[in-house]
């Protein structure tokens, strides 16, 4: 890949981006951390209620400071709203922050030692863990926008986890389903994220075990078959 | 593909096809719009339902002025209604005219210079726009077809969109679900033509995750792995 | 594969099976229509009626004249019934026949002489005329169980068709669904035959979308890209 | 394979595997019919149900036996409950076991003379049958679960086994669905385990058949087609 050093990022945005990402990924969990208390603790009053509001602003402010550095960077100026349109997205939607763990994933993997996973194991584990955090984020923020409408079917966080659950799997009872708009504005994002991770992981696990029976094949003594 | 002139459609019909695919494509985005407005604005006697009644027939006109020259060109004969008969359908039922974009599409990336997409995100950006404009199309004619009906569930233009939502996905909650005929008939429609650019979604999803997570293999120094 | 005679079936069984597909399959149409006939005019004194009982008994013996021919054609004896499972599965449940058309949908293909379709487009073709045909039929027989059931949802022919769609494509509103125990076996049987088949749909449109788009780079002159 | 022994487990438990694995799989298939006899006779007065309840115990007692032996066999100590945690959890929960069955197969096949199923032909058998034992587990512990619920719709095991089928296809109708919170649990675990293996039988499905399409064309003479 070293002969095409045009396409590539500049190299200081390259490492800005590696040194950052396990940080962000971690303000990213506190800052899903710091919302579920706030939704899931509803009374104003308490002094964990406060604590929670202060880290969602703070890692969201750490966001902030993370695009603009990488902005200024990439040297493209306003261009780089467009062409990182899923880092903007994600600036302005934290609860989307899972769909950019990829790189971080890949950055952990690289610093152990143990023998890796196979190439479908290491996709089936990223999607699936992507798709449990946005399936959690969509939760949170369903339970959220639902529990207080008048003919609403959410009422429980339990509820939200539920129905996160089915509609990320297509199963889709309908036993629960939010009603009001932005809940199922949310609902939709879930659905067209989901959907695409849920199939990365359909298609690597059959991809995997076809693996597994070709290896299976090779290992056995060709007398014996 | 040079050495197969046989098999392909004579050059002037060719020549006609990339000519007026743009247009044509603009021309269904107005068909679309038109009927959106003459569905969404049901008073008959506002000058912006005249309007929007205008565009559609003109628009279906213009369809009908390409699918005739196009007949004409390709010296088919009466054969062309049937050889061609994704065309003839698509005359028949402009809602479908998005199934046809995939020309366009590749015509506009070929009028560009800015680096192309890979081939899977081209796919998956096809499959995931026509999806949409099928669903919006879906939508309108089912919102249509249902709100006035005695035992309707789809009762608002957002019922319907968050139906076809929850169709495109295969989610089906059937909180709203079509219960006349002909909304059925076009729910089927909708299943069948979204089932499969869906998958095309997923399958492309999956095969670029895979490449994604293969060259990151690639750009590690073997010694750190 | 002319070096493993021993694996294929004898020569004349694969005769017998060549001269006899179209008819057979011409015989499985009758019977759909006979048992159709049966279900939705379900007056046993009309004449129509009658035909259709004679139409539905008579090709179900040419189903076990066939079926005996070629246990005896094979020299397979009783194994036959346990080799060719499938074949014995179809020949008691005649509304399963669908399954078996792969054969007779290449062997149509052999003789007619117009260009070939693709092979992505003849898996696509095949697998969702099977699916129409096993949907149409779980559709009569679902309707036949159901229409009477104290508490059914399903009430009329339409609604079967309706409820058969939604289960094909796993979309599964839920608005209506079997409720007796032989309709809930046949809706069994309706989603695992259909979900392969639909996925076998899916994966070629996705395997075909992709192929599409390879060509147009191949076309695309390199000086513009 | 040979030439890399580091990576395989010590010869040892790889024979105990071998030597355990069909016993092992029979102890599976004892504990589900314990399981089954326990829950669909809720008597506790019956013998069968004592003996069930035996039968139960003794066949998870192997379990742990085997558990025991192959973590000492393995010589990794503690480490043996982190790096095989899916036994660890086939253990905890031995509804799970249908999942450990991949081994199980291919050591029946091995043990079998006959020509063997094509690859694809595998995949699918094994998936479906895992899937299967799956769905039947989950709809023994779902009506154990949700039968005595003050609102449930499970109120019958049929109930329970058409909801896991339709659970399994992703269908999802609704009409009957867990309500309490464990049931709501095994549900969750039932789509994320069954979605990829139905993920796995219509990906080899539409790989065979395109396969078997692909033999078609070969077979035909080239002067006909």
């Amino acid at each position: 890949m070293s002969d095409r050093p045009a396409s590539d990022p500049p190299a200081r945005l390259a490492r800005w981006e590696q040194r950052t990402e396990v940080p962000l990924f971690v303000a990213g969990l506190l800052f899903l951390t710091g919302y579920a208390v706030r939704v899931l603790t509803p009374h104003d009053d308490e002094p964990w209620n406060d604590l929670a509001l202060i880290l969602v602003w703070s890692t969201w402010l750490l966001f902030l400071v993370d695009y603009g550095t990488r902005l200024r960077l990439s040297g493209l100026g306003a261009r780089f709203v467009r062409v990182h349109w899923l880092d903007t997205l994600v600036l302005l939607l934290p609860l989307l922050r899972p769909l950019r763990m990829v790189k971080v994933y890949t950055a952990v993997q690289q610093r152990r030692d143990r023998p890796r996973l196979s190439l479908y194991a290491r996709v089936m584990s990223y999607a699936s863990l992507t798709a449990a955090l946005l399936g959690f984020a969509a939760s949170l923020a369903v339970y959220h926008l639902e529990h207080t409408a008048p003919d609403a079917s959410i009422r429980t966080f339990g509820d939200a986890v539920w129905w996160a659950c089915a509609t990320l799997t297509t199963v889709g009872y309908g036993d629960v389903a939010p009603v009001t708009f932005w809940g199922r504005t949310v609902a939709t994002g879930l659905m067209a994220g989901g959907l695409a991770l849920l199939g990365a992981v359909t298609g690597s696990f059959s991809s995997w075990l076809i693996q597994v029976f070709t290896r299976e094949d090779e290992k056995r003594p060709p007398g014996r078959g």
